[in-house]
């Protein structure tokens, strides 16, 4: 995780506002609103959907067959499996798959998704990947960290979220990820460069934290 | 203005917020606070160098000669012209074209202007002018009516903005931007693809809502 | 196959001249030079990493989460499975996959696959369908036509080819993609729009008959 | 001209080919057949309405207002005034703007020009670059060598045409653009990069050539 964590250093005010959010500290807790998170599920469902568009950009954008296949993971597990375990999980709440397919964006879904689409249009691979990786490795971050402090006890409502994020497949998606990244910064990234890369990195994670913020504000 | 009539027509809860913004009716009255002007004026700089970047996308998409030549007036008007109006004006207040330029995108700024890109990158021309619509011709019709309604008069702060919008050289190129709109529509626009077209459109107008409210939440 | 046929119909001679191209004749014949079948089969090689490509960006340009999908199983087919075919089919003619994989790319092969990446970077969806068709569907029609004639007799050494594309996984395929196409044109085509669409189906099924012809000047 | 010095010299056979490619010598020497110019320069007109949209994506991924400038300058030096050019010079010779206008894309027109598009649109500012650079640049290089060995004479037919390119308006659009890319150059390229990047300007360099070929086949 080697840009990764020299990314995460200079944006560490960006990452911890982020990562340590007063919606994943509620969540952790167990005590997020149920609406608060509902909220959040059915934006981040409508999110998924722009992200797989911008890991399929990542294919469109890889300069390699090698490159291909790694961005085709991302858009498989999105359109194969997470919108369909997010149409379960929202399921256990009563809500439809109508309601969450026709549930309109709310602003900082459409700020962040739109943002990082068009960073990896206009851009390279590596601007693409500075745009996703706040969310693919933050998650994992999340996860691991709820986890480690017990989050992930019986009783939490959210249990199965955390678990899923903390849970084996992710941790190896995001480490994946990370090291791919690198990969892609070894050929291309120069210290000229970097400080745009730092500043796509710090925007994407600002976005998220304005994305766990929207879910605070769904509590009436 | 045929389809743009249908659309304000169809999208008029979304206008009527826009347009009739409070932020517009201070703006009007003279009372709005001048830190909000300010940092509008400031957002509203970053928001054109990505309009300018979604006009050369009309350049890039343009299936004649014709349409590229009416994309390339949105470009030049806006890196010959607009950018540096808006410096000129933020000097009367004291901003330098540094304190300006560095500016960090709020995320009304980021989510508007990417959506706006996304939508004309994912979809044709139609799509793209479909996202530019609300705030070109809106501008135009803010404009107007603030002046019928006497705001231009010496005395508000705000009559400069005022008088920009409701000139003639704005007025002629909203129009000339409606029936290029119009054209496309004759060609491309079917009655199953209407919904889709008046999404973006809906989505658009109240993107220009949040940007007048983020001006308004300056107020300290 | 509605639209298609249409197409077909419209663009009579651009078709014939590449469903019946001498290339295709010979290789029903098994009179075709083997150095003319494997100088194709290489750049067909890189053609399909190009349409690989063309496919993610049909889940880029996709409007709903179905089109994603329709458009994904594009991508895979090809990462997934097709490329491996083509190393092993040329494989039996004794050329490596890195000999494959680093050989230059002919001027019709660059000019075809580019010329559908940006006809559906510029367009919409139905652009990009547009672009596709000659070739998915073309295929499924040359397979089966060299078939009834009792092309895919034993001792054909193009026997293998004939039989995946007459095959019932490649003729579904292909028939997937005509209804889909159709669905799209339901939505979006109108008459004005139709003699734009019919160029980049007679230009693309053009750039097929040059790609075989490449294939039949590497005749020494 | 430092980086493209470096391109031009490890990209040697392509960049003698089609700087001295026997079409140019001809047009040196005018001794080319007319139809022979005359379909070069239909085609060059066909051309350029590609690579003004190049240039507007130029505009597009441009990561600054000054780099957005430099390539709007493209943009602008095309639709406003090249294009007309192209129509003057034909008329000299019986031909009309619709002739012109409608005449079919030839194949090395489509692939140069859609190449250029698509490497510019799936990499970053410095990919688009180096695919336009061999045009821009290898022109003014062929206008100033022709015009030291005086072909820019009285009685030869192309004479205006190399004057074009050898005037000083033209050497000092190509002086500037060679800046530009090695601006870009000091930004973004490391030594990683760089076999990418000669790939790419000897794939336009090769393209060119064949563009002139197209020219010479013309020939009855």
């Amino acid at each position: 995780m080697k840009l990764f964590e020299r990314l995460k250093a200079d944006a560490a005010p960006q990452w911890v506002n982020y990562t340590q959010h007063e919606f994943v500290r509620q969540l952790g807790e167990g005590s997020l609103p149920l609406e608060c998170f509902k909220h959040y599920l059915v934006q981040d469902y409508l999110f998924l959907i722009q992200f797989a568009r911008a890991y399929a950009l990542g294919v469109y954008k890889s300069p390699s067959v090698s490159d291909m296949r790694q961005s085709l993971e991302g858009v498989k597990a999105i359109l194969d499996i997470e919108l369909d375990l997010h149409i379960e999980l929202c399921g256990k709440w009563g809500m439809s798959r109508e309601e969450i397919e026709n549930a309109p964006e709310d602003t900082p879904t459409m700020a962040y998704t739109r943002f990082v689409l068009d960073a990896g249009m206009s851009g390279d691979l590596l601007d693409l990947q500075a745009a996703l990786a706040p969310c693919i490795i933050g998650y994992a971050e999340i996860g691991s960290r709820l986890t480690g402090q017990g989050a992930d006890r019986e009783g939490n409502a959210y249990r199965r979220w955390i678990q899923e994020y903390a849970g084996e497949g992710y941790q190896d998606l995001a480490r994946g990820f990370a090291s791919w990244f690198d990969e892609t910064a070894e050929q291309v990234l120069t210290e000229s460069r970097y400080p745009r890369v730092l500043s796509l990195f710090e925007k994407a994670s600002r976005l998220e934290s304005d994305f766990w913020q929207m879910g605070l504000n769904a509590q009436r």
